[in-house]
């Protein structure tokens, strides 16, 4: 046995309660310790020397490394005391706190035990319901729709199909948006993402100089509460883009402490080296380099307090339904704590979520966020469909691997993306292969947690990086690419069914085929991708979607989706 | 190369940052591959693509299993992109996020670096800068000494010198304990740790009634400044001990929800199952199974507020300068954070020590507590003196691993104890050895951390489990064991030196010695223990302290201190 490849921690991703009486807990070994029989071996915290009870543990999920034992367990007493027996060949072993051993020796047991102490409610990261069956569209506000024919619009300096350049204008708008909210609708996405909204002087106004003021090129106020409404009685839920990060150089607080220095109010607002803050010597904290975003000081309760009643603001008098947080791993976790406090007050099933690119653990422990923009997915999907880095195996590998980094309360809530704002458009990635942008969403639609969709993927728009990937959506239907957006629609109404919903997931491979599978009181929907060169035959039936499969052939880069 | 067993976690115990500019990284990999070559490779977080450093890492510290680089980075920008380079036989391999490989691309290192993506001043865990020479007493009230011979004792039902039984009353008081603080500074402690002193029937008091009052039989709140006032003249401070996990049956709040079920105002400050709890149904939530013990819902605000107003009076009135916290492992996280918040803003160098008996990191990120009480400590004193489950080279492995769990922070606060009022005593679990009971004790005076003596170690008090385990103080100077009294003092004072106050500490072991050195700015401080049954020779100059050891020959059980 790798024993050093063993590995359990409590009160952590591999010991994590979903409710006040049920816990998950997983145990990882080495892969090819698979042929290993593990029992969990637990009892009452007070009395575990007396009483223990041996429960057999599966293998449930296995990476490139490593195999993950995971038993859900329903308490009577939320605290709970446990180790791990393992049989190897008839040999008995026992790892707790103290790792590996041949005897263990439950008198002393309160030493070394692993232990769950208590389930505090106020520590369990709940499921947002409404997460359940939720789309995201991701819009760009400048280049989805223009929908003010009367503002002043001498600030557009492109023709909106032409390829943007970093800093141009489109006019794209919240009234234009609105106007397309029974396109959203009949497409059937129901939580609309809307990049930052408030005044700004860039075209993509992540440098805010003024958070309570909808910048005028995208709208004002009774704009947008009139469209949040709308899409509100159309079922669609809208989330905006909390920038607490930085600011614009040009707000009122950093102007203020570069005419006053250390004497203005603001000037532990921000992280200034030297006395005063200059442009020039650029001697304060900024984001990426860029002077003109100064990096808010979020370990001064001021700041705390100014950024969490602009959270605490737009919930309240526009309802909006959460905020994605823009570069939310540079902010102090002690902001996001109080910042997920004061939001869930104002509403509960308000969702918060990081942009965090990276294992997000530490955010994602109840206390910060409710889950990520999963990058890491991402990253999977580039790998696996555009980059040949990774085969069907590796695929189902690195998926197993993203889902033990987090709860499943996590994983349930995670934002999966194909691309972003932030990336090269995905069927761009894949060399505009639209098979590969098919069988793309139709393994983000049934994976496990929130598809999200950036605005014109439906119509198989292309875009390299930033800017290329903010082009104007073509709002010429001639144009579209009909099937894609056919299949997008299908495997939206897939997402709702309530395997999905509700569903467990259970990712395999065979040969170049990668399975997923969704299974929920003893219903599966499942997903083949043939990701070959080769027609591979699958006998199947009560197919829900698929591409470039015909008579039970599935041929390279072709998927289907079946019930059964 | 295990790969399996190796390991990074970014923004964990693998990676945190000790002041603003300063972050230690961890790598851990497998004992056997300690051959293997690391370095890490470091850039700016915007720029990683194009700006690698590469520093040489060193092992630091191993386990049974693992081998632990640590490499402290001094940081100009603290947004830190970085992998690990790892050389192996010639070959090269890198490990990121996404596990190991033979290349790396760093164009996409955006995806799988690692990162620290901002060191916020809110995140870091500050060392309280006076727990550097820290040395704890703690004291069983009952039974450390009587003071006030005016007070109705009618309570008393023991002779000082019985033998306690669960429920006996010996007569100790705060007036006893104020009378020999010129004993306790004599002895060089400069921390008194008191068990509860707040209204209860018990003798321990971890019951309470009133949190507001404190225990007649132990005094008055004018008898307690005066206690705490002298005490702070002579250099000493005073912690008290916060059962916020539970609190009497008999206290107004639970006689209210007994009296009123779910009218009560107080009814959801406990958790009771039904309409009302009833003491003979134990339909409700309570410690360890003790139904006069009912557990406080910490996960309500009220609860919450009410426990936090408690932990700033008696900062506020009466200048206590931290509290231990009773069963701290079952109260909610977000009670603890709001709790420290409160603790902190009352009273900035008060410390928080949890009572957590295992692996506690998730509360000691720096958002909870300060440290622990360090029982994985007295488990491998045990282990090693009296189990005889430990060989020095186990104890070293084992001392090792305790340290790879969190950071040098909670390290250097975690208080380090041989026993308690919840254990044996550590001489009487050695089978009263004075050899074994002083080589203990020399490690404890020695090894990074806060040392914390239980009263009367120093005169070799004995006892087996509670209620053994707290037998009054004998008063009788005749009777005491005068050389361990010396040997106490004279490694108090050793623990007083600059070295061991900011030195680092390394481990490490030679057949049956344990070898403990601290060091700092070129000094070492260096602890020898002879675990065998041999004498060892070694030649040593500079001697500080020392037990069975003469012209250079370390006996059994002996232990010796030296500095060079």
């Amino acid at each position: 046995m790798n024993i050093a490849a063993m590995t359990h921690i409590p009160d952590s991703r591999y010991c994590f309660p979903i409710s006040k009486n049920e816990l998950v807990i997983r145990f990882r070994i080495a892969k090819e310790d698979s042929d290993i029989k593990v029992k969990l071996v637990h009892g009452p915290k007070y009395g575990f020397q007396q009483f223990q009870e041996y429960t057999d543990m599966e293998i449930r999920y296995t990476d490139n490394l490593y195999s993950y034992f995971e038993h859900k367990l329903v308490l009577n007493d939320v605290r709970l005391a446990y180790i791990f027996q393992i049989t190897e060949n008839d040999q008995i072993y026992y790892f707790s706190e103290d790792g590996l051993s041949s005897t263990y020796n439950f008198d002393n047991s309160f030493y070394n035990c692993f232990q769950m102490p208590y389930i505090n409610d106020a520590d369990i990261l709940p499921l947002i319901p409404w997460t359940k069956d939720a789309v995201f569209y991701q819009i760009f506000v400048d280049r989805f729709n223009r929908g003010d024919m009367e503002k002043d619009d001498s600030y557009i300096d492109m023709d909106w199909s032409d390829i943007p350049t970093p800093k141009s204008f489109a006019g794209g708008d919240i009234e234009g948006i609105r106007k397309k909210i029974s396109y959203l609708k009949d497409l059937g996405i129901n939580v609309i993402y809307l990049t930052p909204i408030f005044q700004s002087i860039s075209n993509h106004k992540y440098d805010i100089d003024d958070y309570y003021t909808v910048d005028p090129q995208f709208g004002d106020k009774l704009q947008l509460k009139k469209f949040i409404e709308e899409a509100h009685e159309n079922g669609i839920r809208v989330i905006l883009d909390a920038v607490f990060n930085h600011v614009s150089s040009s707000s009122v607080e950093f102007q203020d402490v570069l005419a006053y220095g250390s004497k203005s109010k603001f000037f532990n607002w921000f992280m200034t080296h030297d006395d005063a803050p200059s442009m020039e010597l650029n001697n304060y904290e900024m984001f990426a380099g860029c002077n003109y975003m100064p990096k808010w000081n979020t370990s001064n309760t001021d700041v705390q307090n100014h950024l969490i009643e602009i959270g605490k603001y737009w919930i309240r008098e526009f309802d909006i339904d959460g905020w994605r947080l823009d570069v939310s791993d540079e902010v102090s976790h002690v902001f996001w704590r109080k910042f997920r406090e004061a939001v869930k007050n104002e509403k509960s099933d308000a969702i918060l979520i990081g942009e965090n690119w990276h294992d997000a653990y530490p955010y994602l422990m109840g206390d910060q966020y409710d889950s990520i923009m999963n990058y890491a997915f991402t990253k999977a999907c580039l790998d696996y469909f555009a980059f040949d880095e990774l085969d069907s195996k590796g695929m189902s590998e690195r998926l197993s691997n993203i889902l033990m980094r987090n709860s499943w309360q996590v994983n349930r809530m995670n934002l999966n993306l194909l691309d972003s704002h932030d990336t090269h458009r995905f069927y761009t990635q894949v060399g505009k292969s639209e098979n590969k942008l098919l069988a793309g969403l139709a393994l983000l639609f049934t994976f496990i947690g929130i598809p999200c969709i950036y605005y014109g993927t439906e119509i198989a728009m292309e875009g390299g990086y930033d800017p290329d990937s903010r082009r104007g959506f073509d709002w010429d239907e001639s144009k579209w690419n009909n099937e894609v957006f056919d299949k997008v629609k299908e495997l939206i109404t897939i997402h709702s069914d309530e395997i999905i919903k509700e569903g467990e997931i259970n990712i395999d491979y065979n040969e170049d085929l990668l399975l997923i599978k969704r299974t929920f009181n003893g219903d599966t929907i499942e997903l083949v991708i043939n990701n070959g060169d080769e027609v591979k035959e699958i006998s199947i039936d009560n197919i829900l979607s698929s591409n470039e499969f015909d008579n039970n052939n599935l041929k390279p880069q072709g998927y289907v989706i079946s019930r059964h």
